[in-house]
């Protein structure tokens, strides 16, 4: 079971429809824990939240092998299986539970805690942010997707317009963004930190036509002890998911993850990149989807191989202490420079638990720490320092 | 002893004043650290930073009171004595000795490590970092000291005309600072971290006149479990220090402080406050100079009785856990909001280890970390929510 009391609702359907409702008759049963009320029947879930209004309530469906319920209505989804923006949500909810599912089997039986939540005002839409915390393979993994539609801020209008979108500052425009994020902080040092985020962006003028539309992501992984071959499958892995599409996205994309994820201040990359795209526009939508679903497709086969090759490494606690440093590193490019962060601390009302999710469970700064010269822990941070090509 | 090898000049000229010297005739002696040589003799001490350019030689004087020798050349103070530039470096030069041996009195033998460092450009001055790392009393404590004139950047002139300086955007400057910063981390939980920072800024035009002084700076501390005692006992201190030079101070900058340490995203205060000034202008620059000297001096006061009664308390791991939990919010505010951090980061060629010195040496990121309601985590909490009045 996976849950947590608090004021968020919570869905632990999936669960429920798999095990508690094969034993119930088709009576209604009523199921409490902490301030979430479960009504099951049959293969019909009904759920509740806190304040005990009656949310959803469906017949069992695909729906049901998602880490909670869709956010946007069922009926609405059903009734336009075309759209974008549908498609974008069904295919995020699917990454979700096939990512988590794959991780939980790296686990001594840890699950995921799934934390459904709306935002304040509900029509805006909401999330379903997983975290599974102090496990024994994974320190902390986070992975959630955010579907909502708001009114465009200025600030947020201002800045897509900067970066060349018609979006005319004495105009009102509302957005909605369908997007997966995740990172992975396993607890042996020599399993790296690997983060994927795919978006879809949709803006409409004040008639309700789409003005612009455009898909964003990327995947990269961040080493603390290289093993240029891990390195090599991970670049293959995304390079094949990219030329499967087009032969110039992997070079290009590999390019720009490595300008995105260089933190200034250090002089140094994140990690060993991966690839990263913003604006991605095209006449048919269906032909970058079809990128962006084969990329967010290619995050297990790139990654959990290497957990699974590592996770039961011998690690000495210097090597310990260089994990907690690098991610003392971490912590820096994801306040100081990551645009999600910055998205999220710019958003009114913004879910800042699901936001700062990214953070490590722990994290070190030494002063003027240096790793020794020809050491292990040297010889990543001058990879870092100079980006190499991998495949 | 201390120092640090690597491509710095250290400073263990102190110790040697009072221990190597004392054994040595007056003949010259040369000691190598690492890369670091010291050449004593007598009364007189010499050292040679890594790239052996004899950088200082100067009788024993009251710079050997100091943590390492100033920054500015001694003859260039010695020939202007009443310059607020000569009496802010010597000020911020002894608050951080008297500061560095009050905290390692508490200590066990344990001392900070002294680095006196140069700008890539020496002539545009350099600093002092005090480091005591992994002490039994402090887990980190950072005492660092800033002496530079460099060319105004246009983004930093920018900044300070929209704060209401006639710092026109088609003629060049050039700025001096002189500043003492510090963030002192204890590892018992019950021991508040305490930051202060005190620092003076001239900005010249191209002929060199002084077109612009002031003076900002402020003391504020961030408990991990509120005992109103200590909080009350830190407040006086500070409006001690206020109250001697204006009545309005206190209550002004106490607020100012409230405000400036708010963490947005968190809704929270950083800690329980203290003061915070900025821009403080008046027809007598020693009128400030003055009130900053009494700020200053009163750290100690309000810090080390805190120290000194806590060090020893009992900690269970559940309060360890919280503490650094807390640490992990003192970081999100240094990395997201501080001024200091961002000046620092739009410095070109800042020493990003004297500013990052601040960061604890070890954080935690819980994902929705919620105090058990009526527990003392929670009692910290609902005051950082409403920052209250103390004195």
């Amino acid at each position: 079971m996976r849950w947590q009391s608090g004021k968020l609702l919570h869905s632990a359907i999936r669960t429920f429809t798999s095990a508690a409702v094969s034993q119930t008759s088709s009576k209604l049963r009523s199921i409490r824990y902490g301030r979430v009320t479960l009504l099951v029947s049959g293969g019909v879930a009904l759920y509740t939240s806190c304040n005990g209004i009656v949310s959803a309530a469906r017949k069992s469906t695909i729906y049901d092998s998602f880490m909670a319920q869709p956010i946007t209505d069922v009926s609405t989804l059903e009734k336009n299986p075309n759209d974008m923006k549908t498609k974008m949500e069904l295919l995020i909810m699917k990454i979700q539970n096939d990512f988590c599912r794959a991780l939980e089997n790296e686990e001594n039986g840890a699950k995921f805690l799934v934390d459904r939540w709306s935002r304040h005002n509900p029509d805006e839409g909401g999330g379903i942010t997983c975290v599974l915390q102090d496990g024994k393979t994974f320190e902390k993994a986070g992975v959630n997707i955010t579907v909502m539609r708001a009114p465009l801020s200025k600030p947020l209008q201002a800045s897509m317009r900067a970066r060349g979108k018609d979006l005319p500052d004495d105009k009102k425009f509302t957005f909605f963004a369908a997007g997966i994020s995740s990172v992975i902080h396993p607890r042996n040092a020599h399993v790296p930190t690997i983060h994927f985020n795919y978006r879809y962006f949709e803006v409409q003028d004040e008639e309700g036509n789409n003005k612009h539309w455009w898909f964003g992501g990327g995947t990269d992984l961040t080493p603390y002890y290289l093993e240029e071959e891990d390195v090599r499958h991970f670049h293959s892995t995304l390079k094949g998911a990219c030329d499967r599409h087009n032969p110039d996205y992997y070079p290009k994309y590999k390019k720009w993850c490595d300008y995105y994820f260089f933190v200034k201040h250090r002089g140094e990359s994140r990690g060993v990149g991966g690839i990263f795209f913003d604006d991605l526009e095209a006449s048919d939508p269906n032909d970058i989807f079809g990128f962006v679903k084969d990329c967010a497709e290619s995050v297990i086969p790139s990654y959990v191989p290497l957990v699974k090759k590592h996770k039961n490494d011998e690690v000495s606690p210097a090597e310990r202490d260089w994990q907690l440093l690098r991610r003392g590193r971490y912590v820096e490019f994801n306040l100081v420079y990551d645009r999600g962060t910055k998205f999220g601390f710019a958003t009114p009302n913004a879910r800042i638990e699901s936001i700062l999710m990214s953070l490590p469970l722990t994290a070190r700064w030494e002063y003027m720490h240096k790793p020794e010269p020809g050491s292990r822990e040297a010889k990543i941070t001058e990879v870092l320092k100079n980006p190499k090509d991998w495949v």
